[in-house]
């Protein structure tokens, strides 16, 4: 059977950043338990009952993000042995993504009303969250951005 | 032992928006074919070799792509039998998460040097990518961002 492979398909680089991005985010209960950070949960029996991932899930996703540096965990209260688990500035850079996950779901998942609004300290809401280019000022759409490869040497 | 499930985790809605979109996108094969359907790819072959999925993987995924209507099937050619995918507007709609996923990897996860660049029709590449409100100009950052929650009824 002839190979279907385009040279473009062969030009790209094994591994890009989404794809890195990925191998350290791209699970569905690390999305979730990010999610919960975001919302301000930091208490292991409150990502468990708001994400219901099980125990032995929740235990080794929030191990994998402290490893990933995305959350870090810290001691509360007077109580020994009693930790919480804070986003670093890593995983705080991931709250862009998560908006507009919301802003997705909102549009195309929903029955119509949003169960959740964010709100911006400007009083703006969750519609007004937009993936603008700061050259020109327009929205971003796939149709209007062209990707090159400066690393990758041509065969 | 005493429950330490806080008032904040009870008032939460059971599924919010992200969620739901997990529940359809949520996997890093899904994201990955979508990353190479927003590259151009629309074959079977190169959806493979590009993302590195099993033929089993993908054609599930693919499948599920289609069942969720992110991706829809097309004849090309003039050959019978031949289909390639191609996203839908739906699954367009998500191409401002992987643009903030890629920023997101070449920021944390690289060595330096970005693998692909992003250039908008306006020459600006992927650093000027950015989510703003469009009620402020403001960058969204998460301390700025409050939520809330209009459907769930106080107990």
């Amino acid at each position: 059977m002839k190979s279907e492979v385009t040279n473009e398909s062969r030009q790209r680089p094994e591994m890009d950043s989404v794809e890195r991005m990925l191998s350290v985010v791209g699970d569905r209960w690390t999305f979730l338990l990010l999610r919960e950070a975001f919302f301000g949960v930091t208490r292991f029996e409150d990502f468990r009952v708001n994400t219901g991932a099980s125990p032995a899930v929740l235990t080794d996703r929030l191990k994998r993000s402290v490893q990933h540096g995305l959350l870090e965990r810290q001691r509360y209260g007077t109580h020994r042995k009693r930790f919480g688990y804070r986003l670093t500035e890593k995983g705080t850079d991931l709250y862009p993504i998560i908006v507009l996950m919301m802003k997705w779901g909102d549009r195309w998942l929903n029955d119509g009303a949003s169960p959740i609004v964010l709100t911006h300290t400007c009083g703006a809401t969750t519609e007004a969250m937009v993936l603008r280019c700061d050259g020109c000022g327009e929205v971003i759409e796939a149709r209007d951005v062209e990707w090159s490869n400066g690393e990758v040497e041509e065969p």
